[in-house]
């Protein structure tokens, strides 16, 4: 029985790994904490709890608490944090004096950077950076091996997930022609946005609302930018002059869940479709998640909502568009994007088959 | 492990089984039926199955045939059909014929009546009289003993689950005052209309179409009335004399799934808000998909969408109100209203647990 | 030219009334006022009003202002109330002190009882009692005479006028049985909750979100209660204990505009469907605004967002149902449920015809 | 009186020009043409047309009609064409026989290309290609000029508007750097596919749904391409070596209408975002219709839909990223990007001001 925690409980992603992690017989859910509802019944503030949840463990007689580091770090194997950045870093430190051996996935950005100083430039001054370095990237169906061995798991954001999947193997492979920019145009579902209460996430004001945001400053660019900066040099790349830039615009439209991601890239010449079929065979042929379709138009967010599997297609320009390929991916943000990912990596980390107790719903319609 | 056969599997509520079913490890999926797709595969008609189902049964290598009666009564030791009404009692006696002891899960309508007259001016001529007294009414919350004996159930319609399951416990209390109509407003998404290929089912005629349908003569209305007609001549009333009117109104709403539904009844003197709370818990506390909810406003779509659950609240009027009272209930369509109460059958027939192999799944957000 | 005010211009209702007379070649906006936005130009919070507006009343130029009785009073020859309940009865006073002759239309609840005890069972203390005897209720197709001659106008609420125009005319015409009770079952779209920055209104809380609230004790049931009673008795009912209960349950769903309401009448015996057509055929016959559609699924929220329109339509009961008749209204929440039909009342009490200068939009799809 | 007809007026863009064109008091609609209504009231077929119209051009008393070319040729001053590729260009030579100085404009897209071998690649045998070169292109707010003078107007498609708007000042002033690729991606709303009744376009297969489609092909490409290498060539650009490669992919989301378009483009060195600035100013300070934002998020389809506006803004990247610019465009694919820029056209067609009788509608919320 793996014992867990969940701090920040009550947000999206907080509430998909409950629901998630309740269905599974292996695993025991210790303590779930929120500070807004604190002492109340989950299914009283969740009324769908109502009725599940595996039967040792009743989402039903769950309830919110407040965040205790002692209790915590003493009733629990793994936690996972789902808290706003530079909160889960304050935490940390604390829980690990109490308990050396726990396991931590952060699905924040607390530690999700190689670097500190590109951290600290888009998120402020780092709480915790003794720790950082041991943290490993959380892309689970790239860094599996890396993933297996940690303690420490940085869970990746929506938007890298949906972009990385598709990208590294290219870069890996030598496939992408660095002088010309990678452009990656996202479009996200609403719940990317948090279950923080503003005017702009109101139904009135999201209905019919499609829109560009921070298209030079997202958050999500840097992250991108340093893992395939990471990619490009473990493949031959010699300096960071030899890196693409990376163009990242993110939009939102008014659906609750799910990334679209179109990629532009400029292939090395000599690179063919067919190379890049094989690229991503060779990542994702035993993958459970990762699946590369044939008609791009059945990339689709439908087709990936509520789950954690990542679709991928691609079709290469004609000779007039001189080696552009256009690469599309789905993934749910809140599933692959977060908390079924966050499971994912967990099942690693406890040497667990990579799809044990992952729910594989896609509903139609 | 069993053996099963959808007909008629790619419609809304077939695609729902396949899903729900293939996800079993014990359960093989022998064959899916659908004259459109015959001869494809279901993960090229539908991508989201691409990575789905179980591993000794895996929804990526389901393919869709034809029917043929011979193969279909041979390998397999239940069928669901999943037709248009004076469909299924078409095929059946041929399948008899061929495999006496195959038990059959009906989710159309033609088995749905005891009278064979309202059904016939509801639906028109029946094909397979000679049957329709064989099969179980599939209600199973409600009739579970008798599904448990049987080799046939008809699965209820959606309207009526949604409706049957919070007015029989009151009938059958003899909570109702017949003198009084039955008031049942109901509010669909638009799944309820299938997968038909229709002008008034488009995105753009759909978005932001809220409209009233059918208000006097909806075939979902014989079905309720026959079956609360029953309960009340079962609790005591002497003649058809005796039973309320059934007004009944059903609505479309632009959502995919779920159905509210919203009744008025006037209690016969006497009867108490607690009265009705204990019906309740007699009929449902030990029921795994029925819950009774304390506030009205939880008893939401949102909560069930996808889920076998029923979720039900009520609460009465004022003194000046006279006895009236509300109830509302909430399911979900496609899952209570057609493919997992048809597999809650089939564990019933099976002498399986309710709930076993039963997705629990109620999204959020 | 009239000069117009429009106070609290920013929540729902304010900005329909700035797009709607900002078009009108006889109207000139003297102040929009609005505690959040005061100092900003209209199209900097509402990009969409950037090329809106007549030639001589741009709406490009118009700027939010804080509320100042004494201008207000001086600039204006009427005034749009569009605020919280009990906050226009503290205003008005002080501005009627500066500017006796200034009109007056309150889009807000302050106004809208004859009986002052009604209005504080709900809403809480009133704050001017002495004008309240001065206020017309302002359902404009049915009141437009009294509401000609008025200098102060309560426009009704979004609920009762949707309730309000199709029962009035059968209690006038004494066709209502009042030993059954009247019940109206109504659906809102979102935006009917305002522009409140709440939890329960954030789009991935609300999309798929179907219920039903205040089931006993929403606020407009008094409303429409001391109305339909009016008419009750004016059209000869004798004392209050003929009155019918009415029933009234609101539900939310996910849309942004409109409102369907299904209403359940016992009819008084004779009265047959062609005396209903009467009787909305007198009401109704030189109506710009209010339609009787033939059938009854064209009733439909889709064909009337956005405009002051109301279509109506019945269809009585067979035989068996006793007399029961079902009728559907559907109206904008915004437009005839708030802000165009407040214009509409504007035109009455400034001798204009009602659907001057209303934008008659239904928009497609 | 300008006496109009329209052909195939039961689509969407037909039917939004019915709805625009009957409101204006200086238009009489001669004839509505529809294969699949003829015969029938326009209010029965849309109820929401009930109480609509000016009054000397009521559409309620509107009536589809076959289409008979010697009829309408007789009765109108000009005809609007909306019909699928391939039909207009069919019926407009026998018009001409009859009535040699109708004005034609022509929503579909026969007669949208200079060169006929391109409309051939894409559409195939063009049925006029005498008539071709008499069409001017009526992208309104840029040949202006042109199409004032002109008999016959092709109007752009949906996707071309949204791109060329943009684009086309920036080609002329010469700021774009051909070397590198124009890439252009787009986000359409559901109507831009059509009335059709298909199962793709059904609400349940819509919702939630999000994808690219036609990704290297899409008709809309070689529109594009076309008018942008027009500009090129036209601003210097001396052979069509020197024209850049136009990537555009088109997406659909899951709203009825509007497009957002998302464009990259590499600016010529010691271009700076002022020169930008200066180019739109140039060529749109005037217009009634464009607006250049200043802020990017706030280029929102929620802020268009509905009208004949076309909202634009941009940013250029930092000095890393090396002279590239994001712009955005939205506009309603059926108001600007058809019927309400078709009207535009007619009115430069009339002498009359571009702006005159076209409604300037941004619904909120």
């Amino acid at each position: 029985m793996i014992k867990v925690s969940i701090i920040g409980a009550s947000g999206y992603s907080g509430i998909y790994l409950i629901y998630a992690l309740s269905l599974r017989p292996d695993v025991a859910i210790s303590a779930i904490t929120s500070q807004t509802y604190s002492g109340k019944k989950l299914s009283e503030v969740f009324p769908q709890f109502t009725k599940t949840g595996h039967k040792h463990n009743l989402a039903s007689e769950l309830e919110f608490s407040s965040f205790d580091a002692a209790a915590v770090a003493e009733s629990s194997d793994v936690i996972f944090f789902c808290l706003p950045h530079n909160e889960s870093s304050k935490l940390i430190p604390d829980i690990l004096k109490k308990n050396g051996k726990i396991k931590i996935i952060d699905v924040g950005a607390d530690f999700r950077f190689d670097r500190l100083e590109t951290y600290e430039e888009f998120y402020g001054k780092h709480n915790a950076p003794e720790l950082n370095q041991k943290f490993v990237y959380g892309l689970s169906d790239i860094f599996s091996d890396k993933i297996k061995n940690s303690q420490f798991t940085a869970n990746p954001g929506c938007y890298p997930t949906g972009a990385l999947l598709p990208i590294l193997p290219l870069i890996f492979k030598s496939a992408v022609d660095a002088a010309f920019p990678v452009i990656i145009d996202s479009l996200s579902g609403i719940s990317g946005a948090g279950r923080g209460i503003k005017l702009q996430n109101l139904f009135c004001e999201v209905e019919n609302s499609v829109k560009a945001y921070n298209v030079w400053s997202h958050r999500h660019l840097p992250e991108i930018q340093e893992k395939a900066a990471g990619a490009f040099l473990n493949s031959g790349g010699k300096s960071d002059n030899n890196l693409p830039d990376i163009l990242f615009t993110p939009h939102v439209i008014p659906v609750s869940r799910g990334i679209l991601t179109t990629i532009y890239i400029k292939l090395n010449s000599g690179i063919s479709q067919e190379n890049i079929m094989e690229a991503y065979k060779e990542f994702y042929s035993g993958s459970p998640f990762v699946s590369i379709l044939k008609n791009i138009e059945d990339c689709n967010i439908k087709n990936v909502v509520y789950s954690n599997n990542c679709h991928i297609a691609f079709e290469a320009g004609k000779k007039q568009n001189k080696g552009m390929i256009k690469i599309v991916s789905a993934i749910d943000n809140l599933g692959k994007g977060a908390s079924l990912q966050a499971i994912q990596n967990m099942n690693l980390m406890f040497g667990l088959e990579p799809n044990c107790g992952i729910p594989e719903y896609s509903p139609f319609p």
